[in-house]
């Protein structure tokens, strides 16, 4: 189980120094000191210390935490970020060489998170450059919640509320304030923040294997973000859960590690760490604001969801809180160009949903087309029982359909499809079914009793669509290898002068036999055409399986009933 | 080996709309169709279709590729975006919706990747659309070069390029374009860009299992965004040979797939498939820069470094050449709201790297104390004994300090201190590897021979200077705890008048027993104060036992020497 991390990267040694080289390639207001591989400090372009005229905003700490910190070096946050190797300090010399590079006569504000090396480290740099002539002032950010306190001398952990104390520095730094201001205003927004994460997995340091700590179905509660162990480890809950116990912990009333109380008003940030979609930020952000705003009285005003401060490859977020006056927004708004700053979140929200718009000439038949009537005709009870048994039979073939489909596309096919089967029997009672073009068919009819030979042909019109917006046709591995015979044997049974729900028997084995048939078929449309033709001589296509079944399914209920009726 | 996928989710049916949501609270700009669960549709909350002067551009498809489509909305790139559900195409009624909502005089421009399920329902909605009154075009993107040609009728797959194309046609649409003259423009970009990727892993749906189709040690290449199977397997090679691998496949004149040719001027985008950490991403991209300058004769004008389009949790990139000329290059820079589209990327490269910064005053004594007498006394030959001692005595410890930091750290302690090892025997000839209190101590001293006393006083300088900064002190389970009885044995030792090798190789006893009883500490400083002490009594801190055998190394060096020469 232990097994070597994979990575997309060259030598271990060298991620730090190539992952500056590609973001200076990315950015071009970036740049970086010619020291590699001692010294390894990112700068804004655009400042030089001879002429710099604001206070210099500098942070850094152990690599790593990609965007966190480089990413947000930029006029209006960070004036240089100094990079130490994977999860290690940035050594004094290092440090001294950024404080060089970028500060001006208004000084520098070292930004450090709360950890013993770089605490050490950036205070004997600023020691040395004090000693040189700078001025120099040091904040350093604990905002980890997870841990009762006391925590000894080591005291609360820098996470990633810092990404919030480095923007209020940046922002009152570019607005012009005087060092002790700057410094002041940071220590202020450090002391409003507070920070958990959750993971669901460890992370892997370059070149090393990837431990198996976290068991599956497995999540760690208040971890740090250099791998060390989380202070809790339990079974995997749905997100709402985890959200509610993480917003508990931040804004326990017990430890009060915020000055945050009901009424008043704070951001929240959701901060990927490093292998986390999205997707899964986002529902996160979706659900910790109402909880914040209902269960804890608290007026979110900023929300920041993406991957700030992150450890390397693991899995999970973490969530800060700060509290936010009129200050602290000014400057959270404030315009920077700090490229892993988020964009497009400032501002007063709209009402989140609008009505779905509906043309006025469709409104009424839309609504009527839905309403079912109260009692079924024979055609009609015949339908429902057609309906319901292809819903079912598409439901029972489910596992089968993802583990075709798996072989040989993305391996939802039956998922979906099955989502899809059993809304219909959840909706069968108002619910149209059919598709546009056999719809039109098929109410194109005067007649209010729909003959056999009307739905034979809504099938072709149907078939006819797929075909011409799919772009496929008979022998291209598709539902169509399912459907196209069925609909030649329908319409030769029925021309025949068969009873139509025989008709439909043979139609469906017809089905039946076309989707089995797809098996020795090259793809030639859809996504399986990406597939080598090993894999798909293996398995029938899902699509067509899919299709015969229900086809086939129905054709035997309308058997059924109709057999039974008649 | 196949495990439940882990996710931070909810009910797997749920993740999209929740996943919107989400978004809306993050982004004020956003807003949705009130139509969960059918409808899911993302817009700009300040268009609406009975006034909006411009082109809309619509994009979507299956759910699963965010920040893709919905976080590309926003004023100069998308006007709406329809999500279907994961990887599945959204109902033509939902693709309908968001015409009618967002749809003007001037018309809307359809952008879909090339998969069946979305031509055929967005080409359906679009005929519907039309038939309505309103004005639709339609541009197809497929811009894999993953497969040789032909593909049957499915073509080439739509992938991260897309982005590319949504940009370009949101900034003609907002300068105010004709819909003709924005289909036009994005038609042209549509056949610009190539595109390839690369993964590690196979993502998860929510809700099932993992997929273990990837074995450890292998990648993919070639693979779409659905988690259909790669082009070909292949063992992981260092993203070097990972990236020129693909730059060729996607410039083949073979396959001729892009109109590229040395001389051009090209834009890059290094596209994260979900899990991969900025730090990956950056590698490749500083990497693919100076490949496609170098060996393929390109001009890059800029660099899209992200997690754009991604494939749920999938590790891995893709690369995007997209051909720039001066129209697309303005469309590009052109500003934009859309939250996910990357900032600070546009504008020319200043020089990468500048020179380290060092104060005239320091330079020149800097210099010479990185020069090596030519000749080392004795005194030096011994020092210098004793440091290769110490560092190799830490190289050969680096398993077991990485198991104990392991345990109660970051796992990556032995690794570190392996690597300072190594570089301090690489530099031994010029390294200047005393910390600077202990250097400063000692040279402070006018003689030319420096005492055994002295060294004893430069040690209990640094041990000081650790303990100020650090804030640690004896019995906070620290290297402390091995350097502090040391210091206290050597003082005493010397005292009693021992002869000084002997001194130093009792002091290293006591610093080999007094790193051994941090066992049973409690943390009071580092990162281990944040572990559990059932874990602590188990191992050492790894610090102090990397300090103690370096330290009884170096004592056992001297002996040697000071003993054979004496």
């Amino acid at each position: 189980m232990a097994f070597q991390g994979k990575k997309l990267i060259n030598d271990p040694k060298d991620v730090v120094t190539e992952f500056i080289e590609g973001l200076v390639e990315t950015y071009p207001g970036l740049q970086f000191l010619d020291g590699f591989p001692e010294v390894k400090v990112v700068l804004r372009a655009d400042v030089s210390s001879s002429t710099y005229d604001k206070v210099a905003i500098i942070s850094g700490g152990g690599s790593g935490h990609e965007p966190a910190h480089a990413g947000f070096v930029g006029e209006g946050m960070l004036t240089a970020a100094i990079c130490g190797d994977v999860f290690a300090s940035p050594p004094v010399d290092s440090i001294l060489a950024g404080i060089r590079a970028v500060t001006g006569p208004m000084g520098c504000l070292l930004i450090v998170k709360n950890y013993t090396g770089d605490r050490l480290n950036f205070g004997l740099a600023a020691e040395q450059a004090k000693s040189e002539g700078y001025k120099v002032e040091t904040v350093i950010v604990g905002d980890d919640c997870a841990l009762p306190p006391p925590r000894g001398i080591a005291g609360r952990r820098g996470l990633a509320g810092t990404i919030l104390v480095h923007k209020v520095a940046g922002a009152a730094a570019a607005a012009g304030l005087s060092l002790a201001e700057v410094a002041t205003e940071a220590k202020c927004a450090s002391e409003m923040v507070g920070t958990m994460g959750v993971a669901l997995s460890v992370c892997t340091l370059p070149g090393q294997v990837t431990s198996d700590r976290l068991g599956p179905g497995k999540m760690e509660l208040g971890l740090g973000i250099h791998g060390e162990p989380g202070a809790a480890l339990a079974d995997i809950q749905p997100v709402d859960v985890v959200v509610s116990h993480v917003l508990n912990q931040i804004l326990s009333p017990e430890t009060n590690y915020v000055p945050i109380t009901r009424g008043n008003r704070v951001v929240l940030m959701i901060n990927g760490l490093g292998a986390t979609p999205v997707m899964e930020l986002m529902i996160a952000s979706g659900k910790a604001v109402p909880k914040l705003q209902l269960e804890h009285g608290l007026a979110v005003d900023r929300v920041y969801t993406g991957s700030f401060m992150t450890s390397l490859d693991m899995a999970g977020f973490s969530i800060s809180i700060m509290k936010a006056d009129e200050t602290i927004l000014q400057r959270l708004d404030a315009a920077t160009k700090a490229p892993s700053w988020p964009v497009g979140v400032d501002g007063n929200h709209p009402p989140a949903k609008i009505p779905v718009p509906v043309p006025p000439s469709r409104s009424r038949k839309s609504d009527e087309s839905l309403s079912r009537p109260p009692q079924l005709n024979q055609q009609g009870q015949i339908l429902e029982a057609a309906i319901e048994a292809a819903a079912n039979a598409v439901i029972n073939l489910m596992d089968s359909l993802n583990e075709w489909d798996g072989k040989v596309g993305d391996g939802d096919c039956g998922s979906t499809m099955s989502r899809g089967a059993t809304a219909i029997l959840e909706d069968i009672k108002k619910y149209d079914i059919f598709c546009k073009a056999a719809y039109a068919q098929l109410s194109a009819s005067s007649q209010s009793v729909v003959t056999a030979k009307q739905w034979a042909e809504a099938l072709e019109a149907s078939i006819a669509a797929v075909s011409k917006y799919g772009g496929a046709s008979a022998g291209y591995r598709t539902l169509l290898d399912a459907l196209i015979p069925a609909s030649s044997m329908l319409q030769e049974r029925l021309n025949a002068g068969d009873v139509p729900y025989t008709a439909f028997v043979l139609s469906s084995e017809a089905a039946v036999v076309g989707a089995e048939s797809t098996k020795d078929m090259q793809a030639q449309a859809g996504r399986s055409t990406y597939v080598s033709g090993e894999i798909l001589s293996s398995v029938p296509d899902p699509g067509a399986m899919a299709a015969a079944s229900w086809y086939r399914a129905a054709a035997l209920a309308v058997k059924d009933k109709y057999g039974a009726s008649s």
